[in-house]
């Protein structure tokens, strides 16, 4: 193959599949990054156990400068081939393939030749049923990922928590994740059409889609194949592979009778907890204490070798019976950061149940649960 | 002790201090913080083994909005201190001392109670002879620095050269610094008058110093004790332990007649060397070659696992002999850095002796060397 291109635009190519090599795999044609040059265009594939990200870099766009003199294709080591790009003296270089796999990048006065491996032992991606897709806003993804992926487990004791659960069905799309201490469920209304699924997708799968999305992209199709999901934009193939099991059912775990509910603005709400917990980090327990009463609420911390910590916290409105409950703020922290600037509404039932945050317009179908720490 | 005072000019000066502070030290009162609050203002004080730093915020600076209710002192722990204050909600906050060493702070609805230590505990700082100083502006010294420290052996087995050697004699200072592979050393004529002085202080110190002067600072006076240097700012005391031992004899290592000088821009040169070194980098053999002829020089390097990478150096002159020169291309970045955006003349004696880099136009006398790799 042999072709010149614009450096940067390459180099933007490049960065997205780099999401999916690990320096670390057990397979060392991974650690490289797979280029093919057709008439079309360049195609840049990157891999690893749990993801495989493919982008297509048309040859009608032209900002990338393209000019394509040989097709072909090749695998480079993909963080030496990188760092030599973006060294590069000039906005353009020309890449050669030799047959030997030996690959000459030239710009300006520099000229490197590194040594490739053959193509054609990369792995394959899966071929994709393209006649099943979900379409949904890429905006729109990308909010449930953030309200839902920070809860998932990052113990492997139980590997299906590790993934959220999304799940279509009756026209609405559920995603939910739990690490059994803390909960976030996202329900969003879809335009009935597609086949329902019920899948499980790793966070960490996740949080790299979300990443690697451009900034002008505004759909994304979503395919189940057998033990895999594609997620497909106008010029990215994101392929992430499913956990296997069956999540449990937690649809029962959310309660629906209260005692008190009192009302927050999140930010103040947030930085509350964020001094708290400064303590609670420090002590043996990671807790801090909620008192409410009739027309007070106090977080307080307390670790007898550092010291304490209280502070009233300012409130919207404030119903229901008084109480004092202890939890771990950093689930809090995690829930409110997921809520953004609105007002939400905590309910509890007794210190020791789980106690549930929803916006106060809860028009959006959306619900988080932290269970509390027993003290006594 | 009880103060009032703006928060986030308390932690302009507490970041000062933490650069001294380690969680690390042996001594568990030095990850401590020492505040010592007179009716002239407040004072903080940060130490390990190498270095202390002493900040002193007067009650004139309006900014500090200081009330000072009750004088006194106290070591409160250094950085969880410090992320209590940043996350405190009012640009104001009350810092109040019992008697039991215990810390109430309290800035609108928060307050926290820590734990802290008498201040009769904490070390004390070495006593200055304020009537040998040399004064120094502040831009200069750490010009010296950056032009000199970077060349301190990072190798324990010789302490000595971990520091940059000083030497006042004759209204010249002398800063030189080796690790022996490289050298680096830098002449400033001073106004005669201050005692002249030999000394070697650790290069982690003068990487410590240079960060810590605030922008606004324009002198220096550095004064010498025992084993101790002083650097003393209007708002900082910054004291280092010295080195022991003796500095071995540099001027002897400096070449003076030579076969082959080349001029380069240095940011040409930079680039070029930066480019070669990924590859060199990637092999076993950290190593770049420069090939010198008559109306040509390029960089090359080879490693045949990895690749080759070649390039014609663009030159502003080059006379004398041809040459084949191999070397670590890490010092030769490193070199070059410190030179910033200027002109040098790069000046060989053969293939296996040290070469050097001045500026072009040397009246600011200052010189680096290079020790070349054989390869034969």
């Amino acid at each position: 193959m042999k072709l010149t291109i614009n450096r940067s635009i390459f180099l933007n190519e490049l960065s997205t599949v780099q999401r999916a090599i690990s320096s670390k795999t057990t397979i060392p044609i991974l650690t490289g990054v797979k280029l093919a040059l057709s008439n079309d265009g360049l195609s840049l594939t990157g891999s690893n156990a749990d993801i495989s990200i493919e982008t297509v870099l048309s040859n009608t766009n032209t900002k990338a400068e393209m000019l394509i003199e040989r097709t072909g294709a090749v695998v480079l080591p993909s963080r030496f081939f990188g760092e030599i790009i973006r060294k590069l003296p000039e906005s353009v270089f020309t890449l050669e393939v030799l047959p030997s796999n030996e690959a000459i990048i030239t710009s300006g006065a520099a000229r490197f030749t590194i040594n490739g491996l053959s193509a054609d032992n990369y792995p394959h991606l899966p071929i994709v049923d393209e006649n099943n897709q979900l379409k949904i806003s890429v905006r729109v993804l990308n909010k449930m990922i953030a309200e839902t992926g920070f809860a998932v487990s990052m113990q492997e004791s139980r590997p299906i928590l590790t993934g959220v659960h999304f799940v279509l069905k009756h026209a609405n799309l559920l995603a939910v994740a739990t690490d059994s201490h803390r909960l976030s469920q996202r329900n969003i209304p879809m335009e009935s059409g597609a086949e329902g699924f019920d899948i499980v997708v790793p966070g960490k799968s996740l949080l790299e889609l979300s990443r690697s999305f451009k900034d002008e992209e505004e759909e994304v199709e979503i395919s189940i194949m057998e033990n895999q999901v594609l997620f497909k934009t106008k010029t990215m193939y994101f392929y992430s592979r499913l956990l296997e099991g069956k999540y449990p059912d937690t649809d029962r775990l959310i309660p629906n009778n209260f005692g008190t509910e009192i009302q927050f603005s999140v930010p103040k709400l947030l930085a509350a907890i964020e001094r708290a917990s400064l303590l609670s980090h420090e002590g043996r327990n990671n807790i801090v204490k909620l008192s409410i009463d009739s027309n007070k609420a106090i977080i307080s911390g307390n670790s007898p070798e550092i010291g304490n910590v209280k502070e009233e916290l300012t409130y919207l409105s404030l119903n229901g019976e008084p109480l004092e409950i202890s939890f771990n703020p950093d689930y809090m922290k995690d829930a409110l950061k997921a809520f953004g600037g609105i007002d939400v509404v905590v309910k509890f039932i007794s210190p020791v149940r789980p106690f549930t945050l929803e916006p106060v317009d809860n028009s959006i179908s959306f619900i988080q649960l932290i269970t509390p720490v027993r003290t006594t």
